[in-house]
């Protein structure tokens, strides 16, 4: 369905503005209560919401708690399991790394390994972040004719590799056997396509473990997820827009380069975003506006401290407003219920304000005031539609 | 989208209870009084409702009155249009046969023939079910090397035959000619996998006719809908589930086996299946729990008794509560209106109850409360995913 939207954009000079509370949908603290968003006072989102439209969406499915990845995914317009992300690349991405085609990265557990080579902890005693990018550093004395190696710490024992060369391929089984008491598996390749990035893998494991020998416990390492770009399509491609990302978290910043959206580097804050739309209004014409911590006091379980966030976002869209975008959608990427401390299948509430709006139920920006909204519950890629429809970048389906 | 469900699948010992009114939605007396649902003093779904998340489900899509096994089958999570189950196997079930993969059943009609073989009457002026029996009785001294046959009375003038043997196949056209005045068709292979399915379908009828020949107006038999069991995916393997099934009818108990659940045999009534969901508590974590009497009196035409057994249900629900499961689903497999006697299209209200529950505007149980659900109109297949989901038996999707 989105693949007739190649054929059906047309440019004109509207400007979307996307803005993104990571994982806004909630629950309340006690059933039948409210929810985060409806206990936060948000007097601008309501206006937005009562003059607009409003819905629920689904990111990935119903039933389906979304990764990060994948709710961005689908809010940029794509399916998301159509486009599944592997575990190498999220890595990358969460990191910040500038992966590219035909890269393919893997994430690394450091381990411990016995003398007779069997593992004895998959984590090393979970080491702190700052050892990790220590042995990060050693490895990157690794040398692999014909490949550039990029070794960089993720957190705790966790790294990743990143290999960059001709004729490679995620077609490598894990190295992790996901057991102790047990040597390491080899890295297999799984086609005929895998075998230079197997050999790689184990050039690699080879001169690691002679780098980590003495290094006890963290004389091991483990390889999984092995995983190159997917081929994703353009968001210009798709969908004919000129798309820019304003946000301060590495993740996100690394989906949006994924769809092909330009990146504005060094944001610290709201203000600072706020800073940068007014900078780039002039040359974009659809604007990814993402606040992390929305997300982050939810994955705290901090009930409160998420009211607030909702609350500083709200404070927030007056400054949007100013520049006069000619729709404004906003929403989450999935729901994290402060008292699930996690990400949720719950869906989504949204807005979208701009353009010749159809009058709803729904008369403030909240869970419950969603559901009485015009759209009901929707897949998360379709509301890119629903922005673009409304300023008039979709042409008529025949005649 | 349901294949991901393989992978994404977590075993924990959290209970399910997926609780089935037969037929459940329905239509008001009078144009916009109230329906069933609505009229039976259900306090016990309405509480439940009120707490829990409510919607409505179409178990096939927009506007398809649902068959029995294709309703049950939304419900246990398949897309009912990609397992189609064929005439014979529906016919099998339906008496509660346990058929088998490698089994291939279709429907009989006993018929009358005149002195040149052509068929006067396709229904054999609608002889009494006991009359078939008997018929069936008779044509079970068939003998066909290789193949084991099964002949049994379903309803009438109709029958079923299973024919079991090695190398059979669906791949048989019907010898029924739906018309009058002319000769029955031979059972012709529709491709070579089906040349020894109808030659043994040739040999049956030759034994059965010369069988037959006395018997005026049963003198002839008609074969329709030649049919193999639908390879399906077991509710196991596909969403990790130890399911079984409470039902007293035998369709039920059939549909149940296709999917591969554990059935409970000889249960009579909702006390006995009471006493079977605790007996069984702690062997499995997904329990289907059948009531088939709302439907029966919506095929009645019987608003008032349709009314008394869901009122029925709702004194039971506190038995299924007493054993605290983790999540309970009420919802029927399709809508039969009493003013309708039939199964039709209309979106069959569900709630949902347990895990961590998004509070929504329906305040009881009946079809224009769930249409203030949270979910909307949702397919059928995905209530399991709901349910699921509300107690971490899916894991996220993507990083």
């Amino acid at each position: 369905m989105q693949d007739i939207m190649r054929d059906l954009h047309v440019k004109n000079d509207k400007r979307i503005v996307l803005l993104v509370m990571d994982g806004v949908g909630g629950l309340p603290r006690e059933r039948g209560g409210k929810t985060e968003l409806e206990t936060a006072k948000t007097p601008n989102l309501d206006a937005l919401a009562a003059e607009g439209e409003c819905g629920l969406h689904l990111p990935v499915g119903f039933g389906i708690t979304p990764g990060s990845a994948p709710g961005h995914l689908a809010l940029f317009g794509y399916e998301p399991t159509e486009y599944p992300i592997g575990r190498g690349v999220v890595a990358a991405l969460g990191i910040g790394f500038p992966i590219q085609p035909g890269d393919v990265a893997a994430r690394v557990n450091f381990a411990t390994r016995d003398e007779e080579g069997r593992i004895s902890d998959r984590r090393a005693g979970r080491i702190p972040t700052e050892k990790c990018a220590e042995l990060c550093e050693l490895l990157s004395a690794v040398s692999i004719p014909g490949v550039e190696l990029f070794i960089k710490p993720v957190k705790d024992y966790r790294a990743v590799v990143i290999f960059r060369g001709k004729e490679l391929s995620d077609q490598v089984q894990d190295t992790d056997p996901q057991a102790t008491g047990v040597k390491p598996r080899d890295p297999k390749a799984t086609s005929a396509k895998g075998e230079r990035t197997a050999e790689v893998a184990a050039q690699f494991i080879a001169q690691a473990l002679d780098l980590l020998k003495d290094r006890h416990p963290t004389n091991a390492l483990l390889m999984r997820g092995f995983a190159e770009l997917p081929h994703i399509p353009s968001i210009q491609d798709r969908f004919g827009l000129s798309p820019v990302a304003l946000a301060v978290y590495p993740d996100y910043k690394g989906v949006s380069r994924l769809v092909g959206m330009d990146v504005v580097e060094n944001l610290e804050d709201l203000d600072a975003q706020a800073a940068a739309l007014k900078d780039n209004w002039n040359r974009y014409d659809f604007f990814f506006v993402h606040h992390k911590y929305t997300d982050s006091r939810g994955e705290d379980g901090d009930f409160d401290a998420k009211v607030s966030e909702i609350e500083k976002v709200d404070r927030f869209v007056p400054k949007i407003l100013e520049l006069k975008p000619d729709v404004l959608v906003v929403t989450g990427d999935h729901s994290t219920p402060a008292v699930m401390r996690a990400h949720s299948a719950h869906p989504v509430p949204f807005l979208l304000h701009g353009g010749n709006l159809r009058p709803d139920d729904a008369s403030e920006f909240g869970e419950r005031s969603c559901t009485r909204g015009i759209w009901g519950v929707v897949p998360g890629s379709i509301l890119i539609r629903l922005a673009m429809s409304a300023v008039d970048k979709i042409a008529k389906f025949g005649a």
